[in-house]
Formats: structure tokens, sequence, C-alpha cells
């Protein structure tokens, strides 16, 4: 397959789609075209905001996405809108794979929605969504979001791709934190509770005290402390509030160099978290250790031996 | 060195002393020895109950400790009492090195006090006292205290190598979690506000209230919520009430399956982190691998490269 860089730097959908298919692809010659281009385009990336959202099927992350993103739209951005999703759309399990969820913005011409990819190989979904979101950015994609349900550890990833993480909430301080994990409240730079109209108005704001209050009880030291927005996706009501607090989080970060401090920290978390799946690989793909592991692993877990004594002998076949 | 194994198991506090330095030897032929002596006294190991404590420097944990130890004690137990304490007292950094800090514990026969190992290579300081854990186990004791001030990664260090992790507290209701480090409260058990004596009783009652309602937001289904109690080490009051409940801990959490389910999982992750360390140092060992990744890593960082494209390059050198 050709890939016109120039075209793809220009904005042409069709050669981005392209280059989006190699890096989704699960052939080794494919993948190493797409880490070709990936190195060639790599000096024009960056240049997005990259938002991640998370939230409970229900909480209305298609209508929220599509909402914002037509906003973005008017506010003259170019939008594209990835998904991390670890259930494979091959294992007829992907909740983010419909496109139509966002009817209107998918068809604008300065919005660009692609669905999880399924199951990658090193990395998994994370990695390829990852060098999808470089791609967008060198077709001068303005704005990233990147969407998931959190099942697993998705939010963990997500969260470690974007420049801002937000939490969508219901209006339902009965339900507090209800489906949501330990520690996904401490990866949040913001809450947003959605549904914030017709009766649920009161309950919302109750719901955003609420998770002040919580907060509050989490917050560490550093120049931004997560906010609580109510907004109603529905009704667009309070879209450009959510939107003007991700700009003001942007310009805190640049002025206090945080902004590409912690892009350069998510960089090189990722290039440990390759380099030991890779490792990781290596080992399980020897022979000898093959073997061995099972037993070894059944061993420690009947306290027949420490786990210690496993590891080394494990690394000593290598 | 020669140990006695007969002696050590049955408490011989010289050849338990004997085996710790092996342990905690810098060595390579006293490291060797020492995993020969754990795999032989293996069989006798795990039938303490393990206790882990944190808390910041002024929460009274060595008095805590000392009461608590000496309680025991009276219930006819034998208890140790080991630190993880990641700054190292070659360095002058030690804070739980004092055994003087439990003066009366430290006289009786049925107590054993083991000041933090210094820096360890593969696990740090952490894997010296699991397998200090394991020689105390075997020469008899009943219950393993497992110390640390929370420095660094420590608290999540012991966490995963007891079956009971509790959090001590102040009972000062203003500086709420002050000290307290992202996701312990997930980590607790149980915190306990201790110095509730004197003025402070209604401080402590509020703070107790305090503590419930924040963890009632971070509750996960489990068969076991964690509690939070109010003690004074130092009046010797509600200590019993403490160890009843890490007794009815023990039962309902033998009852449950998940006594034995914990210890396999820790045992589990503990060869996992193992193992990717050893892994590590072979890769960091490799001459070609020394060489190119300070500058790759640098790349990285300045968005020259993939975290892939570095990964892989290092991964290849192999």
């Amino acid at each position: 397959m050709t890939i016109d860089l120039d075209q793809l730097q220009q904005g042409n959908r069709r050669a981005l789609a392209k280059a989006i298919t190699l890096v989704e692809s699960k052939l080794d010659n494919h993948r190493a075209q797409a880490q070709q281009i990936l190195e060639q385009v790599l000096p024009k990336t960056g240049n997005s905001i990259r938002i991640g959202i998370t939230g409970i099927p229900g909480v209305g992350k298609s209508t929220f996405i599509e909402t914002f993103g037509l906003y973005l739209i008017e506010q003259g951005k170019k939008v594209a809108v990835l998904a991390v999703d670890p259930s494979s759309p091959l294992a007829g399990g992907s909740i983010l794979g419909d496109k139509t969820r966002m009817e209107e913005l998918s068809r604008r011409n300065e919005a660009y929605i692609r669905p999880s990819p399924s199951e990658g190989a090193l990395g998994g979904v994370a990695q390829k969504t990852r060098e999808t979101m470089l791609l967008c950015e060198a077709a001068g994609y303005d704005v990233i979001i990147v969407e998931t349900v959190g099942v697993g550890q998705s939010e963990y990833e997500v969260a470690g791709m974007v420049d801002f993480f937000m939490v969508l909430m219901l209006p339902n301080a009965g339900d507090e934190l209800q489906g949501i994990k330990k520690g996904i409240m401490e990866l949040a730079d913001a809450l947003v509770v959605n549904k914030a109209d017709g009766e649920s108005l009161n309950l919302a704001a109750q719901t955003k005290r609420h998770y002040e209050n919580a907060l509050h009880l989490l917050r560490q030291s550093s120049f931004w402390s997560p906010q609580v927005l109510t907004c109603s996706a529905q009704e667009k009501n309070n879209i450009d509030t959510v939107w003007g607090m991700i700009s003001n989080y942007h310009i805190d970060a640049v002025k206090n160099n945080a902004f590409y401090e912690k892009r350069s920290r998510q960089n090189q978390e990722w290039m440990d978290k390759l380099l030991f799946e890779m490792l990781e690989l290596k080992l399980k793909q020897n022979p000898d250790v093959k073997q061995q592991l099972p037993d070894l692993h059944k061993k420690v877990v009947n306290g027949e031996t420490t786990p210690f004594i496993a590891a080394k002998t494990l690394i000593d076949l290598l």
C-alpha cells in the first residue's frame, strides 16, 4: 500500500484512512511501514489538544461528543474522535464501534471519527490509538478526543495518552461513584455532570457539590485543581464552559511548563511499558521458559517455592 | 556461616538473627545460602497474621506498636516487628532504625524487633523484609507487624506483603488526609485514629466520622468494608478493639477463601515483579543497550522518535 505523505499532511481523509489502516493491520510488513510513516510525520505531530473522555454506558458520551465536537467546529477547529475499547469488535463486543452514534458530527468535513481498533499485539489497543492520534495530528486536527467506556485498564491507558482527562457523570447523587472504579477519580482533571436539564437540574447541582467534596479529599498539590462542571449535551447548555475550562487548563499548563513535561513523561512511561512487554514476549517465547513457567507459577501459588527462586529459575533459562 | 535450622524452627533468636543477616547480606554467596534456607523452611511458614502499619511521623507508630505488641503478648502471642524504610540507614536517613523506640517491647522474650534492612538489590528493601518475614514465621512468631513511614512506594510494597493493612491517623479533622498520598486510602483495610485521649477525644470522634464518609465514597464491593476506629496507645484504650477487628477480618477472610487467595495473589504479583526486575537488569547490563539507551530516551522525550521505535531498537540489540 502506498501512502502519499504530502496528501496526509494536507489533511486528505483518504490518505489518513489508509495510514490508519496500516497502523491497525495485523501484517508485519504493514506494521513496519506504519512505523516508517510515523517516524516521517513525527515533526508534524503534537500540535493538538488531546482530551480523554470516559463514563459509564448511559451517561451520554456519544451525545456529549457530538455536541462538543460541533461546538468546536463552530470555533474553527478540526476534530478527531478516536476510541479505546478493549472489547474487540471481532469478538462481537465493541461498544464504541458504531459510527452512527454521532450522526451529525460524522457528516462534517472538519471531523474525523474512527472506531476503536480491534485487539493489538504490543501495547494493545492503546498503542494503535496512540499511533492513530499522531496521524490525525499530522493531518492537521486541532482537537483529538479519545473516548473509552472504562472496561479493564482502558481509563488508565487513555489518561496516559491525553493532555486532559474528563469523566462524565450522571446527575444522580444517590448512585454516587457507581460504576466508577478505584483510582479513576484521581486520574480526572475534571468531572462533568451531564444531563443537567429539566427535572434533573437540582440533582445535578447536588451531585456537583458532592463530587467537589470528594475531589477535595483526594486533591493533590499541583497547578491544577480538578474541577466539577454540569452541562447538558442534549440541550447544548454549558458546552462552552467545558471548552473554556479545557482552554484555561491548556494556557496554565503551558505557562507552568507542565504541558510538555506531561507529554514527555507519558512518552517515557509508554516506552518503558512497551520495553517490558517486548521483554516479556521474548521471555515467554523462550521454549525452556514456556515449558517451566506453568509449573513454577503453581509452586509459587501453593507456597512450595518463593517468588524469588521461581523468578531466578526462569531468568537463568534465558 | 552455618545456621542450625532446627534451632531456628524452635525459635532460637540467635539462629534467627543469623539467618536474617544472610538475607540482608550484600554478598552473593550469602544471598545464595539465604535462598537455600528459605526453601528449606518454607513448609513451616505462613502461619502468622501479617499486619501492615503506616502513618505519618508524629502519629505515634512506635507507641502504638509497643502497646499493641505488649497486648498481643498478654494474649499469648509471639510478635515480630519488621520495618520497610526506603531511606537507607547507610545514607543516614533511616527513620525506623531506632530500636529504643519500643523499649519495653524490645526487652520481651516473646517479641523480635528488626529495623529496616538497608537498600536491597532485586526487589529492594521489600524483598528482604518479605524474606525476613518468612524466617520469623518459621521461628514461630504468630503476629508479624510490618511498619513503614510511607516514603516513596513503601506503603504499596507493605500492603502487598501483609494480610491486613492499617493506616494510623491523627485526631485532626482539619488536616484531613494531610500527608496521605493518593491511593493509600484505597489500600487500607482499616484506619485507626490514634491519640484519642484527653482533649482530643471529641476531635478523634469527628475525624472518625469524616474518614468513614471518605471511605464510603471509595468503598469497593468485597467481603470486607474498611473500618475506622479510634484508640489511644498512650492510655492503652481500645487496643483490644483493634485486635478484635483484625481477628474478625481473619475469621471472615478464611471463611470467604479470601485469606489464602490474597496471599497467592501477592506471591504471584511479587514473582512477576521480580521477573521484570531481573529482565530489566539483564537488558540494562547489555553493553549495546547501555550505550544506546540514554540517547533513545532523549529522542523519545524530545519527540524525535516514537516510544515504539525506541523500545524495538533496544530489544533488537539483545
